[in-house]
């Protein structure tokens, strides 16, 4: 049995409790707002995120320092936008060596940095080849439900990853271990661009043929950005890749997937966000992959077609017109040229 | 305009006669039944296969020889198993120099040949590097109601992969083209037997997660004996593999994935196949693909599986569960081994 905190009571950060405390270790679920904390700690639900009984082993607080008091293990789930402040604060009051794990998908936009490379600008008490992340196709009601899910963590250093699987995995959870931090954090943030895609396209009418040529075409692409970035080719056909992508880009439990299926239908993303009032996730990685590729010239003509939806109201059915007849050409080219640079030494 | 007899009246035979009528081809549909040509004829449906108006400059034949009579391109998409007997009645009244393309997905149980090798093998009049291949994520339910499809086409004769990718494009049927002929069937064969797993999976009522996962490992499964059997790794990742993988998964419309669906629900193989009415290629598949592997040890714990369950009554919720237990160890190990042995000369 560990100490576990788990830093966001988002509903992801909820089902990973809920993991953990099946595996029997002593959890507390952390969240800034106090209220939800003490709803937690008396109904055993929370509500609007999961709508599952939480384990009373589960116990909810407001204030980190408590939470963290003693841990063997600290998982982050925030939301990306909040991870530089909650690590800030996590550095302050870190005591010991307790293994550090995110399971947050996203980028910086602007810098286009990944989760643990932000949590390492911010945390001088932790190494960045230390921490571990924790990535793969899960949606979180399903968690919840007990329904088995298969993830994948990773980390530089081989023994903290190891520490991860163990504590998470069981009957119905079951963990792979990785080396390639860089590929499964970039898998489980660049798919979210793919699903707004594939949601604009279901939006819009298109039927399956179209999106599963739109989901081969996205892995295609977000293949290539990882890699330039110095992700392992192969991690983006794995289970936080390929897998994460499928689970996000064909099941109405995605939000990025429902908030391209609105703006498939026509509305702005304006709309979108105020009808959603959840974070997601696709929006600003988008926007951090376009300003990206432009600017060190990376073909991405699926992510360029989202940013132009989003950003400049191009109407969506103008831009897969435009998708579908980009010119006639032999399929895979430039993943057999990334391969072969990976492999070819 | 070019003169194109296709011979077999499926869905998907319906289906690619519409794409090639509405390209101004003259187009001669071939079904082996009189009755059925007649009524093509003169209702312009095709009832039972395909729910549409049939334009009507596509005319239906039951007499094979007028049906190929001076065409530029012959199209054979009959089911696996009467590949062989239609390809010998070709070869007997055969003349001139058509370009021979097949859309049959499947391989020949125990011999695990592929459908070229089967036309190869029956026609002499016919060289195999010029046969090409066509294949991709398409319901032909779709097709015919031109929502937008991409498909690849695949020869070794380059030039003979040209013609048939311009007698097929279109606005909205986009044709690539790749020389990996053994990778675009065996990706359009083996992802059958997925598509089967994929279907038990929901019908045991398992979640989305767990199928995103049976999805991710059965496509490494396959690549791994495609790959075994001379394919490149990648065509498997490209629209004929996991494009094709994930409509055919995911989607109600694909009698592989209904037929795994009534497995999953408990019912037998014989209850299954006497309900669709259809003909389900992932069960020949998986028959042939796991005596296979059996023989040359390649390591398909999904297709072993489903075998036990077709094959041998063996309770699916059991099947997954030993699926979802095999031991701990790195993703992608094998797919790495693959790509590696590959590119590293």
């Amino acid at each position: 049995m560990k100490k576990v905190a788990v830093l966001g009571a988002g509903s992801w950060g909820t089902a990973l409790s809920i993991v953990l405390a099946d595996n029997g270790h002593d959890v507390r679920l952390w969240t800034h707002r106090k209220e939800q904390a003490d709803k937690i700690n008396t109904t055993h639900k929370n509500e609007h995120y999961l709508e599952i009984m939480i384990p009373e082993r589960i116990r909810a607080y407001a204030d980190m320092q408590e939470a963290i008091q003693d841990t063997d293990v600290i998982l982050l789930v925030v939301p990306t936008k909040a991870i530089r402040e909650v690590s800030q604060q996590l550095n302050t009051i870190l005591t010991g060596n307790p293994t550090i794990i995110h399971a947050t998908k996203g980028i910086e936009p602007g810098t286009l940095k990944r989760v643990s490379q932000m949590m390492d600008e911010e945390m001088d008490k932790v190494k960045y080849e230390d921490i571990v992340v924790l990535s793969g196709p899960s949606h979180a009601e399903e968690v919840g439900l007990r329904q088995p899910t298969t993830v994948t963590v990773a980390s530089i250093n081989e023994e903290q990853a190891k520490i991860a699987q163990d504590t998470f995995f069981n009957e119905v959870f079951r963990v792979y271990t990785s080396n390639d931090v860089i590929g499964i954090e970039l898998g489980g943030a660049l798919k979210n661009i793919i699903a707004l895609g594939a949601g604009i396209s279901d939006g819009l009418g298109y039927g399956d043929n179209a999106k599963a040529a739109l989901i081969t075409r996205g892995l295609a692409e977000i293949t290539r950005l990882g890699t330039y970035l110095g992700a392992n080719p192969l991690s983006f056909l794995g289970l936080p890749g390929v897998g994460d992508l499928i689970v996000t880009c064909t099941s109405v439990h995605s939000r990025n997937w429902r908030a391209g299926n609105l703006l498939g239908k026509g509305k702005s993303l304006e709309e979108v966000l105020n009808q959603m009032g959840m974070v997601v996730e696709g929006v600003r990685t988008a926007e951090a992959a376009y300003q990206f590729a432009e600017q060190e010239d990376i073909e991405m003509p699926i992510t360029h077609g989202i940013y132009e939806i989003i950003h400049h109201q191009k109407k969506p059915k103008e831009v897969v017109e435009q998708l579908m007849n980009r010119s006639k050409r032999e399929e895979m080219d430039d993943l057999a040229t990334l391969l072969k640079n990976r492999y070819a030494r």
